[in-house]
């Protein structure tokens, strides 16, 4: 039966989430040693590391509990040019190589595209506008929005709400617990993108990037 | 009697504030017509200022409420591109044209140059840093730290704190109220900054531009 409608997920399918977390918490660990911070790049980012551990990446004082712990005061200057510069990366981000000509190949070929993602509505529309693929689907689903979050029952809603039957939708996403097992529950294919060819869980198709997936779905058809 | 510590304000005087203000504004409007907003920039334009008027500058659903006001619905996708490119534009400030060379040349003569500002402390050294004025005064005074507004106590606090004879301050800034007439009370002598060259005030000496101030200085020598 051959698909009609393919749905990504956001974080880690149509960008490095890790590599620009990464990179903005060292522009700003490098904006704070610049305003002021006595401390290398490597120590800092280690007492950065341990700070988001202890509590989670859904904290505001990160930088201020850091600069604590590398034993000195959390001065306005260090911690602005630290907030600033990771914003300023965070706003820089860019898809993976290969998804702006995937999508746009899938699109010629007939296919409704989709985003189904988890999160806050506003900060995951921002990521699409700043990745520049905010106009590349048919239309954007966030859990925030939908009211549930990533579960059989957040793609059984979406699936029924496009009056799509779920068998000639596919999920793809790089994780088996939001994405290919909830979406394959929910009676969808699913494919899970794994960046290093490891891993396939219970998912349908294992891809490595999205530059693979137009062959695999000819298998399915 | 010479004197020996010049204090600035930062909005209005070392950068344009309304004209950022309305440029990150008209950004955010055309990126929100990108995103699907149906109305001329100046449809919206003059839809926003309404709602600023309404609300004051410190409320968070602008946007929204400006989007309902044109009769359409606040989209995640048309709200997330206002905000992202407000937020770009406030990243992109400048200082005035004349602001780095004049405080360099003062610090040259020997003057020591702080900064007394009004606001929240991270934002007015986030304004610094994205000015690229940060390092270059001697400390910085914001309000929230000092713990009072702009006022005779705020300019007596720091001076104060500096072990300074406020006599041998100099207060430089556009307001009137928040900077010649307390920095006055306070002892200190006052620059009104005007730019249109219009006012005087109560100021001891009014100039067009930070490019003035030096030869402003000698007079009080």
């Amino acid at each position: 039966m051959k698909p009609k409608a393919i749905f990504f997920d956001i974080d880690n399918t149509l960008y490095d989430t890790a590599k620009f977390a990464e990179r903005a918490r060292r522009n700003a660990i490098n904006a704070m040693r610049e305003a002021g911070l006595k401390a290398s790049e490597e120590e800092a980012y280690k007492a950065l590391l341990k700070v988001i551990a202890k509590r989670t990446s859904n904290y505001d004082k990160h930088f201020d509990e850091m600069v604590r712990n590398l034993g000195q005061k959390p001065d306005p200057h260090i911690i602005a040019a630290g907030i600033g510069a990771y914003h300023n990366t965070k706003s820089s981000i860019l898809p993976f190589p290969e998804v702006k000509s995937a999508i746009l190949e899938l699109r010629d070929s007939g296919y409704k595209l989709y985003v189904a993602s988890e999160g806050d509505s506003l900060k995951q529309w921002d990521k699409l506008i700043r990745l520049g693929l905010d106009h590349l689907f048919h239309d954007v689903f966030v859990t925030e929005d939908v009211g549930r979050k990533k579960s059989k029952d957040f793609y059984a809603a979406i699936t029924r709400k496009l009056k799509l039957d779920p068998k000639k939708c596919i999920m793809v996403g790089d994780s088996e617990e939001k994405d290919s097992t909830p979406a394959g529950e929910a009676g969808m294919r699913t494919v899970l993108v794994t960046h290093d060819g490891k891993g396939r869980g219970n998912a349908d198709f294992v891809i490595r990037d999205l530059s693979e997936l137009k062959k695999t779905l000819v298998k399915l058809e």
